[in-house]
């Protein structure tokens, strides 16, 4: 016997709840970090807390202060200080680690203010002290710190003058980590000679651990000589604003510091951790999966590209597990992660996870018993309230009847008031965490292959 | 031990022979149709040839040709009579079916000629006769032959017309099986009361047996009223040619008759069989890379889409192979099927396969021991002479060592002259068959997760 559509639409969001509760900040921190009597355990490393005269935490993010808060409630009477930088709005209750809200994704100087709490908070770190770092999405907007004789204006002016050239994301992070002072190692380096523990929710594809934060405790092999490469091929040189350039140019020369390079011993007393990730995410949905009886397949988590596209290449899964039973048998629950993008084209209100609902909608219209979910992890999908929507094989009819034509609404980047006419929006509210996407198909054809 | 990336792409060519290999025409007939003595067997039906007056073959198609020598092959003696027509050069060597070759896309006189013979070989046939159809790819324009009243040219116009307003395949389908007297059925009424064994080669997602050949030997629901609904819809009643609307009239008012329709008796005498489609060498291909010791899955026959953006789908499949080993365990081979769509920016010369395998170039540049084959089982991709091509984990590097910039000739739709530069394109040839395309996904790192 086959389920029945809404008992599937009800396992979806299940599925999708158990992806979001594996990555919710404060789990997260509680799996990798142990302190129990004078033993703090970090991922499989233990430190003798007896040997540590001072705690401290430093982070920005918008997972970051539900992080702290989860530090202060394993330790608060070990941390002597701290100071994490999160997005407006993106709160938690924290007794001793200092909470500042700042400007994401533009950087204001909220955010420089922030930046320099941590630096302050990391001076007075020694070699007989441990910093834990709380690092997550959005954590290098929030983090403006830029090196002396360059102001944040000037910043952003190369933000838009890379993005603006064609400039390519690692060339653009060259650049970035060059000119600030946390970023690219920088703050593992103003850490040192205190022990670094650096825990990471990713909200990046493939979790690369100097892309998360613009990785502040990473080594960074790009080169000053790199920067001037760039702005030679992109001719920017009457683009960037003065300071920028000169201060280029002395790196070149040898004047001002490198970023800190791969085999730089101060990495010695750095642990970077990923404890949240979409792959965490997504195998817990797995599990949850597994748990309602589905047979399960992931197939990527580093899934990327235009959404309505990408959305196709899903539905022709649904349709080979309905023909064939292939990458896997009904009851069949198929997984995927990372993050889409969507161009532009209309007017309407909606995310990547609501239009690649909708894009779904016609493509799984005539399939048995089979529902496509798409959610945001941060519960927040485009200017909406939505974390993503639910389309189901019979979607498309019931709109149609309804009145709504789903081409329109794609065509017109809609996707949030179709399916607000349909009921079928998946709310979750603000989760505190970000790991990217999941998506989720479920088919259960009452002929089986 | 990982294999080497070379045999890795021999390997990688292997099965995509093996794929066309078991789609070939006269293998395909050969496997489903079996004469021995006086027994013919088709899929698991008994046919007393001793209860035969005639057998007649007609058939329409690219592949037909070479279907109608398999049964010459199978059964000379005992064909009274055969019409088929092919494509021009599309020909084999044929003693008793007569062979017409015919314009293919756009349809031309001797496609109306050789419909002609096909209906001259069905007026014969009586109850005590087999007619075996020999459908394949290209059918639907191969075989144009309007109802009484309405030219070849009134046709084109009503095709385009269809075309520019927007109509769907389905709408347009339905408007074709209106007006002619072999589509939706017509061949199979035309043939009544002899039993029919229809074999057809399918070169649509999904096999839909109306699709193929515009489905000849197929009720066809849709009705003069749908065709007038299409006409009041977009407008067309000052576009369309005057014979072509007062067909449709004298439809809906009964005095022209309708196409055949589900349940109708005639369709008691017809047997349809799929002898060869995508997924039959999806899974030849399947078997094949399990030889070579590979774990396989097949994810997909119905992939459609932007070709860049269905690759980059791909490409993070092989991604999560490397990290997690999902779907599948290296050494993996992950095989697809369907058929891409390529919006044309630039003015070079390639195909979808092509394209698909040069926008797969960067993204698994830097994955280790990957190759990414795509191509058709025609033998030919867009205007070129090559089926495909194949990308290696260091297709990338390779090329821009030698000058050859793969973002650029990617922009310029440029793939042919891209692989022809790296040495890597895929040629076999024409293979008288097609069942769309296969793309194949193999990767082996060293370090196995």
């Amino acid at each position: 016997m086959a389920r029945d559509l809404p008992s599937m639409k009800r396992d979806a969001i299940e599925i999708f709840n158990a992806a979001v509760s594996a990555v919710e900040p404060s789990a997260a921190v509680k799996r990798f970090l142990k302190a129990k009597g004078n033993t703090l355990t970090v991922s499989g490393h233990h430190y003798d807390l007896r040997e540590i005269a001072h705690i401290y935490v430093v982070g920005a993010g918008k997972a970051s202060a539900a992080m702290a808060k989860a530090i202060e409630d394993l330790m608060m009477a070990r941390i002597t200080d701290g100071a994490v930088t999160v997005k407006y709005g993106y709160v938690a209750d924290l007794r001793r680690i200092r909470l500042t809200e700042a400007g994401h994704p533009v950087p204001d100087e909220n955010g420089v203010r922030g930046s320099e709490r941590i630096v302050e908070v990391l001076r007075k770190a020694t070699g007989e002290d441990i910093v834990i770092g709380l690092m997550s999405g959005g954590g290098s907007a929030l983090t403006p710190l830029p090196v002396e004789g360059i102001s944040l204006a000037d910043k952003q002016t190369l933000t838009r003058s890379l993005l603006n050239c064609g400039a390519t994301i690692h060339e653009i992070n060259s650049m970035r980590k060059h000119l600030s002072r946390i970023k690219g190692g920088g703050l593992a380096r103003l850490a040192y000679p205190a022990l670094v523990i650096n825990l990471m929710l990713s909200d990046v594809i493939g979790d690369p651990v100097e892309v998360i934060a613009s990785g502040p405790c990473v080594p960074d092999p790009s080169t000053f000589k790199d920067c001037q490469e760039i702005v030679e091929k992109y001719g920017l040189s009457d683009k960037l604003p003065f300071p920028v350039l000169e201060y280029i140019r002395e790196g070149v020369e040898g004047r001002v510091p490198e970023t800190p390079k791969p085999g730089d011993p101060l990495f010695e007393k750095v642990q970077n951790t990923v404890i949240g990730s979409n792959i965490v995410a997504v195998k817990a949905a797995e599990k949850k999966a597994k748990q309602l009886g589905y047979h399960t397949r992931i197939l990527s988590t580093f899934i990327e590209g235009e959404t309505r596209e990408v959305a196709k290449v899903h539905s022709a899964v649904a349709k080979e597990i309905h023909k064939t039973g292939n990458p896997v048998e009904p009851p069949a629950c198929v997984i995927t992660g990372g993050e889409t993008t969507v161009t532009i084209r209309g007017s309407g209100l909606g995310g990547r996870n609501q239009e690649f609902a909708l894009a779904s909608v016609s493509e799984i219209s005539g399939l048995d018993h089979t529902v496509v979910l798409s959610g945001g992890t941060d519960g927040s999908d485009g200017p909406t309230d939505a974390a993503g929507a639910i389309a189901d094989s019979t979607t498309w009819e019931k709109a149609k009847n309804s009145g709504l034509d789903p081409k329109a609404y794609l065509d017109n980047n809609d996707s949030h008031n179709f399916f607000e006419g349909v009921g079928d929006l998946l709310i979750t509210g603000p989760t505190n965490t970000n790991v990217m996407d999941v998506r989720i198909i479920l088919a259960d054809p009452a002929e089986k292959t």
